[in-house]
């Protein structure tokens, strides 16, 4: 057993009976349904290998990790002209905080908030049906982690579409604004659906190595997004990743990360690993509780922090 | 000449002819009067050499730029025990912002807006005269140089003291939460002096070796800080640095920075270099012009980012 | 000619020539077409009689003056338990400001902001089709006034409903705080109609007789609200009836009045009179320009302020 | 005995003993140390008759009530200017809040709430020695109330001055925007001290008189200020008196108003009576419960609101 397959199971091992697993979020049914216990850990590294431990091929709902690549896939689409409707500062407030776009006119302070996500899920909209841009969501996803069993929980969308009343007031604010271009329920029907997408811990870290690679979909492999494109996409993560938390991970964790409602979190050691964990309890900003945790261990263990030689 | 001599004399060469420079500070005569025609560049590599171009060898007020020594002073001091009085958050407002104290309480978001700044010096005058924790502080520049010839621009001091009025509130803001511990006045003398440190691109550049070098202040030399806290400070660095274009920075250049409204701007690629420019005019943000546009060259072309292997 | 007749008469005149008058709403086509030459007044005394001059029974959009009708059905309805859900203060902030909603959990702070007169309309919609409402709502606003010919300009409901998205994202906002009851589409569906009612200055100022008799119709006539309940309604209209200008409005009026971005004001002199006027073009503030100043020269000359003996 | 005496006696009887009576501000001694136990009430009616009951002979800390005579001696000096300086609108935050002067750049929204209230301090000092100014506004307050026996509690003062970091912090902050044209310390020195300003009730309602007689001392008495500026200053009361209870305060006692933190308020109904109260335990909006309690019967049984007939 290769050194890093002994750590990530270790850290499995850690958190599988961590006694404080912080509170699952509840405000959908079936997120609330989940198991608490569960805590999943994928590591691919710069060589291909994956390693994994706990319940690292079970699919849970990705949520917010899903702005990561919905935003790669509006950037190939409209390229930098995105930045003139979206920011890229980091928001000091929460995730879903209306304030922010009446003081700052209808642009969101960066893609990663959610009223950022609504705007790039209406510029992947693109004038299509809502099924036909989240297919190529999907499909594009399905691409990255080179998976085709990847899909949609239709459970989820649907409890979403019938409870995100901030999410519809994010979208109407900002069609007031003229800063979302369709009418704002197609918009927020392609929004839902991205939050939806359930992956594995082993899909998702597979998916993110792009972010790994420079851009490179695998060492000589296709190319993605360019080398820039890929620093920059980290870069965001790193400032804006974890909504009002993303200095203390960034100062803990030290990588670029994403994190979910659902509890999963993508982080990503330029050159080094693509690594995903999840585990559905949250702590008090939202985030994995376990999964940070994992992840700072993970860090420390290996020296990974882009902030070290 | 090596690559990265030419390199930084190209890029001093190409800031030299540049026709939009930005508006040099103007809320004190001191800072006023600089010549925007300045530019300056140093480059310590991680092998000890240095590579200057423009004017490189002429002091300026690092204003902000002194924040990361008089935090990496006050860590040395008390610890992680400074962040129950201050945050780790990037800010999301302008960096004399006083409405996020009323939210939170009288905790500034991070040391590197003024709020936090001054619970920092707060730390540092630890009970004693001002003069004595600014002699401090001083010896300790002068030690992270090796140049004993850093001063304070007393000039520069007694126009901050006559005018800083935001200032003053700011601190007597948070003493009312209890968050100031000495008389404001004091906690103020010391906060002003160490803004107007005067130090060359060449000085600042090697007063920041110890943040490339995991910690030590030279590669084999004694240790400055730990290896955890040196990365801290950089991601604290790159998080907040750069007050509300902080994501913009990191986004642009992708190194851990930290800009001072005297025009300078200090950055670190940890394990490769630590670099100083200095160009007097700021951008609507109040960040160095040239400087940040200097430094996004400088990372481009030597693919020094940390968001990339 | 009576000298309030002469007075009106000598209002009416001088505003048909003044040559600024503001500028006309234009967020919906039916608004901005309106004439911006139009100026109308009635006052209604005590003893019934009624004193119009200029465009006084043309009818207008009577916009937020029908909050003040919605809030007393509203307060018909479910009596003070309806201040658990909407506040009695000033906002501080524009009439469609979602700001204060995000702080004080959902809660408006006080009926007439837009966010508070929501509230109302999920009050009086009260499990009902919205249709039901609103035609109560009617029915309630012709007994005031007297009159049955007064209807609601489908052009501009229809026009609202498709251009209010920021009413959309209120509505939604609160609902996601529990703060709206029904489904958002139907409390909207009632406000927006509401804010289509159409009344000419005479009408709307008999309409406001019961807040000048202390609750009574009429003199001797039937009792529509508690003498407390209408002192408490014209408090209302003066802290809160000019969104973020009310201060203003008491300050160089001094009488209870609620504006309406169609150009309507009604204001009340307790004991004295009901008074409406109309212009369309309006302040910086939202407030109709003449209106205002027609009512400052009424109530100067008439000594009506309710701040002298 | 009359009905008013009658009913001012009753309402301190029953004040006496009510159980909850709030709590005492606690952020100086001598106002921590005042016993909660004490109420007093004068009512002076028009005819020139005063109506005490309980403890209205004892003099109490009367704090912002000053905020009204204050404004009327820099109204007196400067006229209408002062209104660039200073705005008429409630402020819809705390009395003490900095967040609204960040985003009105230094002009606090009305006179009545600290920072406000500092500005007119500002006014007053004038260029003259801080207690010249107070001189002068000690002389004022005496002669409106016909009681040369009004002193400044110099106990009081000292301690607001050793413990107001908050006002020093909004002095210096509107300095910085250029609002404050005096050294801060100079005008919060004259800020302090008015705060300081010890009264009985009776002398408040003396005092007071001018508002009820619509600018006249007494009933063709010598002149104060002129009916105008008498309604305004009302007006000003009703809406921003109460800081940000001020519209809670106008709906249920129905006259303009200003509370004091040492427990004391103001009140006048105009042509009818200067009222003054006095409880030191306030309610979580920092006015006096018991004082506020009384008004609102003095008003329901004398059928003293402006919103009535």
């Amino acid at each position: 057993m290769t050194d890093i397959a002994r750590l990530v199971r270790d850290i499995a091992d850690a958190m599988a009976v961590a006694p404080e697993r912080g509170e699952v979020a509840t405000y959908i049914p079936p997120l609330a349904k989940v198991d608490p216990g569960r805590f999943g850990i994928c590591v691919v590294l710069a060589d291909g290998t994956a390693h994994a431990a706990g319940d690292a091929d079970e699919p849970f709902s990705i949520q917010s990790v899903s702005k990561v690549f919905a935003l790669t896939q509006a950037l190939g689409k409209i390229g930098d002209t995105l930045w003139r409707r979206v920011g890229r500062e980091p928001s000091g407030t929460a995730f879903n905080s209306i304030v922010q776009l009446e003081r700052e006119q209808g642009i969101p302070r960066n893609p990663f908030i959610n009223a950022g996500a609504l705007v790039v899920a209406d510029v992947n909209l693109a004038g299509h049906e809502p099924r036909v841009a989240i297919g190529e969501l999907l499909r594009f996803v399905r691409y990255l982690a080179d998976d085709d069993a990847i899909t949609i929980d239709e459970h989820v969308a649907r409890a979403e579409q019938q409870t995100g009343f901030r999410n519809v007031a994010l979208a109407n604010y900002m069609k007031a604004f003229g800063n979302i271009h369709h009418a704002p329920e197609l918009t927020l029907g392609v929004y839902f659906h991205q939050c939806a997408i359930a992956m594995s811990c082993r899909q998702l870290a597979m998916a993110g190595r792009y972010l790994m690679h420079g851009g490179l979909l695998e060492p000589g492999g296709p190319r993605v997004v360019s080398g820039q494109r890929a620093r920059r996409i980290n870069a965001l993560m790193l400032t804006c990743g974890h909504y009002d938390a993303s200095g203390d991970f960034a100062f803990r964790v030290g990588l670029p990360g994403k994190s979910g409602v659902g509890g999963g979190i993508l982080a990503i050691a330029p050159g080094k690993a693509s690594i995903a964990v999840w585990s559905p309890g949250l702590n008090a900003n939202g985030n994995s509780m376990l999964g940070t945790q994992a992840l700072e261990r993970l860090a420390e263990a290996t020296g990974w922090s882009v902030f070290s030689a």
